[in-house]
This record gives C-alpha cells, structure tokens and sequence, in this order.
C-alpha cells in the first residue's frame, strides 16, 4: 500500500511539512506495510510560498523590506522556473506574525513591504510572479504594494496622500503615470485561500479586520476606506474591484492588484496542486491521508484538504482527514469526499492543550490509523 | 469480516448496552461488509447485574428495601441457573444513585438494604448468590449486611451497637448466633471491580471514601472504624480482612462479606465473561470492538475492556478500544491489547460536552473506523 502523505498546516501548531512528518512517523510505527510520499501542501495561507518553493526546489533571495508598521526588516521570496518566476510570501513582509498583538493596527498597517519583493523580482528580471496572500495584517486594498511600484494616490488638492488606507476616504484620484512599467509585461497571479469580495457585511474588512485588529469602528471605516477606492478606480480604469471573486482575500489586496497591475485571482491549492504536479504522486497512490487544524464544510469552499480530496476522489483513491477539529455529526457532503475523518485529539481538553499536543496527537492518530488499515488488509 | 462488539459502560453517559448499539450502528452506517454481534459487558461496577441477567435471561425479582439511609425503596435482583442462582446489584438497594449529593454520609450509609435482597434470595432457595458490588455509596464494610442476616455487633456493655459504621470503633465483639443459617449452605461470589484492599492509604476509606461524601476527617474515622472490626473479626474467626485481595471493594464490603459469610471474592470481568460464555461469541469473530469513558494503564488492573482485549489477544484477534479518553504518547503496555486504540471526541471540549456527546461521537467513530478497516481490506 503506497500512501500519500498531503496535509495543509495544523494552524497555531504545525506547519504542513511537519503535519506531514507526523503522519509519516505515525504511520511507519504501526504494523500497516506501507511506503510513503509526503507532500505538504498550501491554499495561498501563510506558509504557501515556502511549499512550493521547497516542493519545485527554488532559490531564496533575501532583502530589506518595511513590515506592516514601517519598521525594516528581512524578507525573503523565492525563484523557480529557472530564475523566471517569483514565488512571494506575502506575510514574509506584510504579515499578522511581525507584529505584537497590541501593534494590530489595519488602519495603518501597509503592504508596502511586499511591493517592494515585487519590485526586486522585477529587477531580477522574471516574468512572472505568485503572490501567497494568506496571514497578512492589512486592510489596505493593496495600496502599499502599489505605492511601492510607483502608483500615486491623491486627495483633493492633488497631492499624495499619507498615511493609507486610513486616507483613502479623501481619495480623488490615482496616478499611474509613475508606475514600474516592467509589471506591465509581468504575469501576476494570486493565489487566494478565502473566497471573500472585497466590501459589505461579508467583505474583507467585516470578516477579516476583527482578526487583524481592529474593532467595530475600524472595521466601518476601513469599509468606507476601500469603497472610496474602488469608487475612483471603477470612474477611472471601468474595473470593479467589488465584484470580483477572491477579492476580499489579504484585505482587499488581491482585488486591488487585479484592477491596477491585471493580476489574475486564483484558488490557491488548486494552482498549488497543478504547479507542483501532485497528480503526478496522487497516480501512484492506493490512499490519501490529509488534514488541517479543522476540517468542516467551510473545508469544501477550498480549502486544502478539499482540493486534495477532489483530486484524489476523481481518481478513486480513497481519502483520509485528520484534523483537531471535526463536525460532531456524520456529515453527508464531507462523506463524498473524505472516506473517514478523525479527530485526533486524545480527550477533552482546552484548546491550548490540545494545540500543544498536535504533533503527538498526529502521531498516535497515524499509528492508529495503520493498525486499523492492517486489521481490515488482513481480514478474510 | 464478523465483529465482536463488547463495550463497558461509558460512565456518566451510556450504558454498556447503548455502546454497543452506538458502535452496531456506526458499522452499519459505514461501507464494510461485516456482521457484528452485541455484547456488552461489565466488570463488577453498577451494571454489572443488569448485563449477567440479560445475557442469561434470568428472571427479575422485585421488593422493597432499606436505602442507604433507611427509607424504604423498590428494589430488584435477578434469578439464573432455573431460580438457584442469585444476581444481586448492590447499588440497586445500597447505591450512590440512590443518593442526592448532598445526602452523601458514609459514616451513616448502611449496606442493610443489599442483606435483605440477599435474604430473600435465600427465601427463594437459590444455592449460589452473585453479588456485583460497584457503585455502592456505603463504607460500612458490609455490617449492614451482615445484620440483615442476623448477625450482631457488639459494644462494650454486650448491647448491640447502632450508628453502624460510625459506632464500629465501640466494636468489642460479633455475635453469630443469630444468622440465617441458609447463608451457610449457599455459595456467595463477589464480583469486584477494583482490588484495593480494606485498609490504609490505598483501603476503601481513603480511595473511595471521598467520592462517596466522606472529608478528610471521616475518611480517618471510617478507617479506624474499620481496622477495629478487621480486629474483632481477626480474634474471633482468625481471617483478616485486611490482607484479602480485593477486600476494599464496595467500602470494605467485600472483605466483611469474605470473614463473616465466607464469600468468594473474584475479578468482575473475567467472572462476567467465563459465566456469558464469551469465549464462544469470541470463537466467531474477526475483530472485536471494546470501549469505556476511559481506557489507560488503569484499565490492564482489571478493568472491562482489558478482560475482553486479553481474551481476544489469547486467541490472536485483533482488538480496537474506543474511548472518550486515551494517553496521548503511544502507550507499550496498551499496544499490547490492543491494537489500536482511538479517543472519541470530535474536538477539544469541556467534559461536560463531551460527556453530552458520548453516543454522537461513537456512531460516528464507529463509523469512521468501518470505513478505514474497508480501505485496509480492499487494498492491494
């Protein structure tokens, strides 16, 4: 039995190469004879970027950038495709993990810093760039990374505005004539993890400001903040930043690049699953064992494991989900997809411990997991 | 593939009973082909009688008794072996169900209503008594009993002493004279589901005495009670009731029961399993399924599911235990008997929603596990 090992990351626990790990470990404990294939994979969350690199083994090329709040620090993206194409981490420069929890701050909080990885890549000379959006700490509608690629955006007496996206309500208009042309001759491609537009009650602000800091105030204001901008980007270059899926992904950022620099929005684990050939792996596989922090019908809006599972599903392989987290009921619409779904915790427990548990947890769940395959290969 | 369902009782949620038709259930809702029988067991806590009637098909006697407290309730033992043998639930007459919390007195419960069941076994001329003792809200060292059946204890001025357990420490002799001499020519079996013994730090009173309402200073009280009976009784009769295995079941009651009615005290599970014929439900099977609220090292010191997984483990069939609660590390000894073990819970929760759950989270385990033995089983 050759088993493919394809979790996502176990979120505030485990990454997906260590989920993968795990489950591996797990599985060569128990007395299943089986060879495996770990292949940890990404939605566009935070950690995709690091997939693909690793799976398509790219370069790293470190930098200077300005993180969410200004400060300079480190980053890194990667280089596939022969130099030609460059993989961004978009919370590498621009993420949740740089700051404090008392320094969440969306109405200030730029994406200025992975502006400026585009902004080296170009210089590098590649003609196309992935963009992973996941884990970022802004609401600003991308206007950071497209200040840092020479776009203006102006208030009423014509000049720039400071302090964005706060400013962005007294936006008149938007300056392309300073823009990197390189871009323009630049495929971008995002890959999104939440399926979210960009306004409105389920709108990036809405849904996902509260996470990023801020509260009932800020999330009205950063709403008004990025309907004024689409507002003047709709006058200006007849693109709807409001109606197009994905948009709301990265606080709006996705449906900012796709109305100025003609970014192309995505399903992240599908492009993932394509991008790395997982077919490829998934062909030689008689099981599929996957996972996430929590796996529910919100799963199947696509998530990881549900792009995963379909994929494996049209091959008739047969799926396994373990996750933290699972629907207390049989679930008829996961069951078409995921053959058994296992909560891996070991008892009741705060949710601290059982985060401090997971890898243990995924452990002795894959074991068990083994044992219970054996049990049902050697039956008569 | 048949498969042996033989859960304990999840304590707290479901009956052993309501296990196993969970688990059916669960297998019957997944896609392996199986057959399956029920059967659940018990190992000598409250149940246990239930479960030997039903399997055995016994007759119910009904009649009212003594509480722990002395009001009058209705209570019922069972009849097997064509009426000669007695099933006895000593928590049906003398329980801590019976109890509202704050009505817990060990130092005032009495076991008397359990020695009036006893009694009208031996009215009814049964030659064997079984008695499962688990459950019990009394610490009285089966005195209650032992009065039910005309035996007295005495104080100093040779006056028969009330307040049993409290008065036990005036204890200065036992008068036997007095005995329903019916009780001689009847074998009486004790079927314990803990093997601590009479005495001490790991006797009746300071292990079970707490659960059962006992502070602190009662537990100490309840000792001495105790130690001095274990005196009298040791000058008397010449046994000890301090050094017989399994004494300290049922607040010493089975240890009073071996000294003063020369009963028989043995491991519950391996008496339930022998007396069911389990060995032949066994001889069928595939696989068995056992499960309890908790499964641990504790569970190999004799506990339901051990004595099923050592069975099974004797005739090389593999056994899978369900539980709310496992060890979290991979666990040697456990691997032992069983082959896998899986926690049941669907996420990291309370107790209290968890426990709410029970039945939920076996159909769906259940389940799950059907599904993953069916992957095991059609794997090349």
């Amino acid at each position: 039995m050759h088993i493919l090992i394809a979790p996502n990351a176990f979120k505030n626990s485990l990454t997906a190469n260590a989920a993968a790990l795990a489950i591996e470990k797990g599985l060569q404990q128990s007395s299943l004879n089986c060879t495996t294939e770990c292949f940890p994979i990404a939605d566009g969350g935070d950690g995709t970027a690091t997939i693909i690199i690793q799976q398509l083994q790219g370069k790293l090329v470190s930098m200077q950038v300005h993180n969410p709040l200004g400060r300079i620090i480190t980053a890194s993206f990667g280089l596939i495709a022969d130099g030609k194409t460059a993989v961004i981490e978009m919370a590498d420069a621009s993420g949740l993990r740089l700051l404090k929890s008392d320094e969440l701050n969306p109405l200030r909080a730029t994406s200025y810093g992975t502006g400026e990885m585009i902004k080296k890549a170009l210089e590098l000379g590649v003609n196309k760039i992935l963009i992973a959006m996941g884990g970022s700490a802004t609401v600003d509608g991308a206007t950071g990374i497209l200040s840092a690629l020479g776009i203006k955006f102006l208030g009423d007496d014509g000049k720039e505005l400071n302090n964005l996206p706060k400013s962005l309500t007294g936006l008149k208009s938007i300056d392309h004539s300073g823009i990197d042309q390189r871009i323009s001759n630049c495929e971008v491609i995002v890959l999104c993890d939440v399926d979210n537009m960009l306004l409105g009650d389920n709108g990036s602000a809405a849904v996902f400001g509260p996470q990023k800091g801020a509260d009932t105030d800020a999330v009205k204001k950063l709403n008004a903040a990025l309907s004024k901008f689409n507002d003047i980007t709709l006058q200006q270059l007849g693109k709807n930043m409001a109606t197009v899926k994905y948009g709301g992904t990265a606080g709006g950022a996705a449906a900012g690049l796709y109305a100025h620099i003609n970014a192309k929005l995505v399903n992240g684990i599908d492009y993932l699953l394509q991008l790395t050939n997982f077919d490829q792996s998934l062909q030689k596989s008689d099981l599929v064992i996957t996972g996430e922090g929590s796996i529910d019908e919100q799963t199947l809006q696509g998530k990881g494991p549900f792009g995963v599972a379909r994929r494996a599903k049209a091959k008739g392989i047969p799926v396994i989900g373990l996750a933290g987290k699972i629907p207390a009921a049989d679930n008829p619409k996961l069951n078409e997809y995921f053959n058994a779904l296992i909560a891996i915790g070991n008892e009741p427990s705060d949710i601290e411990t059982a985060l401090a548990r997971t890898e243990e947890n995924l452990i002795r769940t894959a074991k068990n997991t083994g044992e219970m395959l054996a049990i049902g290969k050697s039956a008569v």
